[in-house]
């Protein structure tokens, strides 16, 4: 439409149906996506299959349910995060196929399948408390098209099992590893191995733990190499990161 | 040579030289590397060309001189972070190819020329203060064999500089963002763009800007995605990151 | 009042009823405001109306409703600012034009026509969750007598629905930013305009961003100029400043 | 220039000597800043003898010189903060017009007479402590057009000196308000005028006031209104927004 | 009676019964408190009416009024702080004459009238939420046996209200100032009178002022001086503290 | 199993009926516990009667049912610490023998009689808002196989109490002090013992001393020492660090 | 003068020389101290003796000099608190009257015989680096006409010798106790007597103890009550305290 | 000699030379280290060649010089923590026998010979940067009688470089880790061994690793067993609690 718009502007102008000055003040105050920045607002729809992402926190149901029938009614893939229960039975009456990822708060509705990637994601989490947020980020990269492998329980205190699976973090591409407490893990993963480690903090913990701190600051202060870090809690952001990783890798 | 070791106790074994227990002790004992993880701690020298890295900070100029001579011993590139000119010139005496990045405040010693990468590395910084960082990242990218562009000094408060260039941003296959401040340049860029950003916020600023803790609370809060972040200050680490992911994308 | 008992003392003095060491006291110990600040206190009702503010968080329904009627009684308009349905609900019963605004928590009930200014207070925000505190920032620069726009929505990570409405931007005389996780819009908006900018840093966020600090940090280290900051989701606070700006320009 | 071009292109279609194809791609490709942003990068040479600003902070003698250099090139006003009296002495070398603000540590060129404004800007400061920061506004605030008013040491511990100087807080258009330590000056203030306040927190102080977070602090929880806080220091700052702020009201 | 155990040992050592090694060991291990600091246990218990303290918060109704009663058997006053309504009701079933301070959320029992100070002890609240800490401080320094008087909701936003009362403040002879907010009211008085000043920050606000931290450090930086602060919200320590100094006062 | 798999590999290279290629493979892949570090998983269930730990918090009373079920059906003793009353219910049905410990919010089931260690570990609590913490520790220390000693309510301001105790400070072997608020209980007993303290700050408090954070750093600063430091309100943690030394001691 | 002023306005108007509006405008715009509040500003050279106080740091020696030099004009006694040797070099050069405190930083010049107080300050420190606080406290409490006693060095790491010195502190009226590190010895003396205790945290530590926040937090959570605290390393401040505490006791 | 006084005194009662109620008073006044508490302040010397401990910073070399002096002369052995090189060269001036640990910043003087134990301490540092730390810990624990191993440069960032010495781990009785940056390496330690872990956090980093705090709170939120914390860069500390753990293992 843009494109026809300028187009048809040029016309008028070779055509001297418009004048030159008129034509400049046009060319001036056109919107902003008209002139090649179009493709950042709709380069996600432009990829088949890319969910679009509700974030439901603070969200009432019935608002969620409002912005999901909106979404689809351009047939997209959807995914919510941080969604409750409620909100999921809210919106599986919309939307009959809707699922539900419990232990991830996450509701998926995939019905254009998109490109799926090869390289495999590996989420590693060091505790059972910190399953939540990598199941986010699990969830998150499975929609993203991302081969997923999940390596969770394996902190630090009994570091063999880490080593029991050490095939899995030698075939990953990407590795997300999810920590609380003391997030060590990280430090110790990303000395094991030589692909992109993004490491995701978790509000696990208590006393000095509360809210993550601890965790991301050791994340930060790793001595290992090759690795970067997101928000606490923030699984969603580590799968984005990790899948736009493997895009680069895979070409697409 | 472990390998060797190996083969031998399982020969001498399979000769009855050598009792079933005493190789059980043998094999628990044996040093950890020998067992697989080996390539750990000698992976960097596998990669031709792949320098050692010293972290000057809080090193006397002859110590790092003599760590360096060591390396060197071994033949390898070196990349030596946080110098200061009175480091380089220590250096420089032993090792008279060593070359000084002065704004980087690194040293580099490359012997063996490394694998070369095609994909664009593009550091991008917010201010003429935040450069040191800048460097840092580009002088490692560089020296870790990527090809690396810089677009300097184009921070939000003219963000029309940022998209005079922005063919720059889409040509690039990892996009390092360094900002000191209110760090905003991060969420600018990682919304413009696909690609990963690595962002580094650093301690330029004063007030309740100090020691970089602003930026970086901004950029762990982007509201942008495929965004990850490494600590203040850290352009090695960046660049460290940047890396990793390139050599995934280039597949060596 | 406060005038006619100083007439009176000085009549008495002339007229010789009155001592002069008598006089003294009584002047020295008269209540401050009878010499010169009594404006102070009020200054509000003097400008035809202007709003008395109540701040109800913290507050039951019953006790604002007691507040808003004496206030009531003396005929002025009135804002209460951080009010829940369930105070509205008392307050409307006693008070049945009192306006509810959702969104923005607010209760408003306005009396007296007051002072309309022409000129524009733009309401920016980064996201939708910023909404309440952006609209709380909108009702009270209304009730304030100011002509107030509004751009929602428009964050960093998607800039160009920002550059869109630049008329927008170009037109206002003040432009309050509302936004939270990295507060990078309040610098994007500075570098963009020259009238001045008053930003609210928003607790909207988790993880780190929790509370609005890393907000809060962007906008004190901002790299624009023309611009200051408010208390963490003082919309009310920015609406204040925004009006009192409008006051001195258009002379009321 | 970029005019220029736009209307040759324009012409250049219209004589048919370019391909309606052709001129699509050179728009789309024109830097931004030729398509109605261009205000943006040049606006303050536009207002006759609005100041140029160097922070020298962390730049040395020699690199101050160089940029003052290039920007005297262009024939503008400069304003040179955080500039030490060696930073003076190597830029009187080259510009024996430069002036030195010693307590405000600000250089200052003045080449072409700007605009003045006549609305009185009062800078007041509580302690002689916040001198450097108090002096770097008022002379921002000169440099940039305003009629700078000083009411100094007049902190609330001994509040009646304030009130002594009631009618310069009465006069002032806009009130900048310097202040360290527990920082209740601007509150005070601000309950006593209608003007728009801008508060500067300093780092004055030393224990739990070291850095000036608890002047920070106290200013952004004001409970006056009408008042909102720049940075820590940020006496530039404070100027540059109440310059925007007056700009507004005289209508230039 | 441990004067008793003393003289009784003493005794027989006189008489020769003990055995003067025997003696020794039971000296060493006498319970300290026979020793000379057993004013410090009883020390209360000796100045006639002075309370007993209970900390509610964190215990439950029952537990309270379990202690309340062991303390009852002893004949003694009680004040009970941050009591609930539940844990009043509960208590005034056991002991009808408890009384219940609503608003400071405190429980008296008053059983034995004690001495009663003369020089007034006068606490000053900058706004309405402050109230609950200021009546804690007010309640506490009654039972406590002193002369009590209250100004409230003098803040510094309002400045004259406060002098418009000065001479309450000019006839107290401790003045205990409770605010919230900026605590900028601490400052103030402090700088108006000759009196020793207990300053008491309350938790009373929201964003940066969460806590109370903004109001405590602004105390702690005050520029009067005869001023020193308790703890957030700490109404009790204050009329603790104001009760020791009007204890030296009037020799008690 | 292990060590028989061993064996069995061994003599398969004895006898010839393993290639020492397919030997070395195997080696090489064998899970890391089978090669030295295996007492690490199952140190504990080699130590008799030592408990395996459960931490509730966070966690459904069904998930802590089905996890102690499993665990019992290796027939362990378990600890479950922060367990609400409503596990404790849950897991009653599913194991009557299980005991729970109100005030530590701990519930134990102990089938195997352990080794019982003589040295006693004193548990010293300073107030009685520090005791579920303390006895946390104590029960802990009891399933561990320890004597523990309890001197609880003996915080630094009637220190005299705690000095009426000294004998069960001299009789104790390592000593662990809880405490909220100020924290000094820890220092104070520091300076009078020689044997090892473990201190545990915690969230006991209101004000700056919500959270243990006085208390933690009163603890890492004390000038005492011998004294080492766990996380706040974890008096599991220090239970486990008395535990170790203990079993240091007395050689088990 | 003032009281001249106003006696000359009574009696104009009793003339009939000054018309009562007139008169009315004079008395509003009449300076504030000349109101009833003039003591504020005076109050200190009202009593004899009473220092005029410089705080040094920040200073260069000249500039206090002069400032000392006008104070002195007024023939005052001076309290520099914070003074270097160099400074005080200075100053003994125009005034060799005036004496140096080493240890406390304090240079005082005392011309005039105050008011001497007999009731005993006792200023108690913990270790020997909080020294120059504690004698800031001493210095400051003297000359302010304070019987000042000292007791140094009874740190709770070695609390006996504290109680071997009791008689000291059932002396004294009012404590100032100075302590770094955990701060913990505020809370001793406070539990150990019934005067007014004024706690200084110190800046002396390392580590988590840096700056002095966990000896100020541990004194803000004293459990020990007659306790309040002024700023860290503010010696003067606690010496001010304790100064208005005697100043209220002996009637002066 | 307070035995004699005490025998003395009550030999005195038996004879009747002092009156019942003179004894009282004198027992009531005895110094309190008569009365059983003595060994605190004596019990190091009483332990044969257990050194005195002098913290030297912030003291100038004069000043070390006098303290040792007067220590040697009761014969004691010295330690002297964080001393300059200028300090020793003082020290060993006049006292010959001195000996200087460079790395570890210590003096030590060991004229008796004391009891030596023979459990390994293990001193287990992160990296190079952490070494004066360790070594003021080996060194602190070497004159305090232990016999000290050493295991230094294993982070986890090269994991497999610590399990290479895990016999080292396994023979230790207490080991002391020693870390900056991120601090994992207690962690990882403290899940594999089951001795008493002492963690020391340096302040070994920058950007958010800074003091200290990223390594101090991931050992506190250690989720591994048996670990306990002292404050950042503490080597004697931890070296002094691991010596009374060994104390009380060895029974001396």
């Amino acid at each position: 439409m843009d494109k026809e718009f300028l187009e048809d502007l040029l016309n008028k102008v070779k055509q001297g149906t418009l004048d030159i000055a008129e034509a400049m003040d046009c060319l001036k105050s056109l919107p902003f996506e008209d002139l090649g920045f179009a493709k950042i607002d709709h380069h996600r729809s432009l990829r088949t299959g890319f969910p679009e992402v509700v974030f439901c926190q603070g969200k009432q149901p019935y608002q969620v349910v409002e912005i999901i029938e909106k979404l689809l009614a351009k047939n997209n893939n959807i995914l919510a995060t941080r969604a409750g229960a409620d909100t999921f039975e809210a919106v599986s009456m919309k939307c009959p196929d809707a699922k539900y990822h419990e232990l991830a708060r996450c509701i998926t509705v995939e019905r254009k399948s998109g490109h799926k990637f090869k390289s495999p994601v590996l989420v590693v989490s060091a505790g059972t408390a910190d399953l939540p947020v990598a199941e986010e980020a699990a969830v998150t990269a499975e929609i993203m098209g991302n081969t997923v492998k999940r390596l969770y329980d394996v902190g630090v205190a009994g570091i063999h099992r880490l080593f029991y699976h050490k095939s899995l973090l030698n075939e990953a591409a990407v590795i997300i590893v999810v920590a609380g407490m003391e997030g060590a893990l990280a430090s110790v993963i990303g000395g094991l191995v030589d692909v992109p480690v993004v490491a995701v903090p978790t509000s696990v913990g208590y006393g000095t733990g509360t809210g993550g701190f601890a965790a991301l600051l050791a994340m930060l202060n790793s001595c290992a190499s090759g690795l970067a870090v997101v928000n606490i809690d923030n699984g969603f952001g580590a799968a984005a990161m990790a899948s736009s990783i493997i895009r680069l890798k895979e070409g697409t």
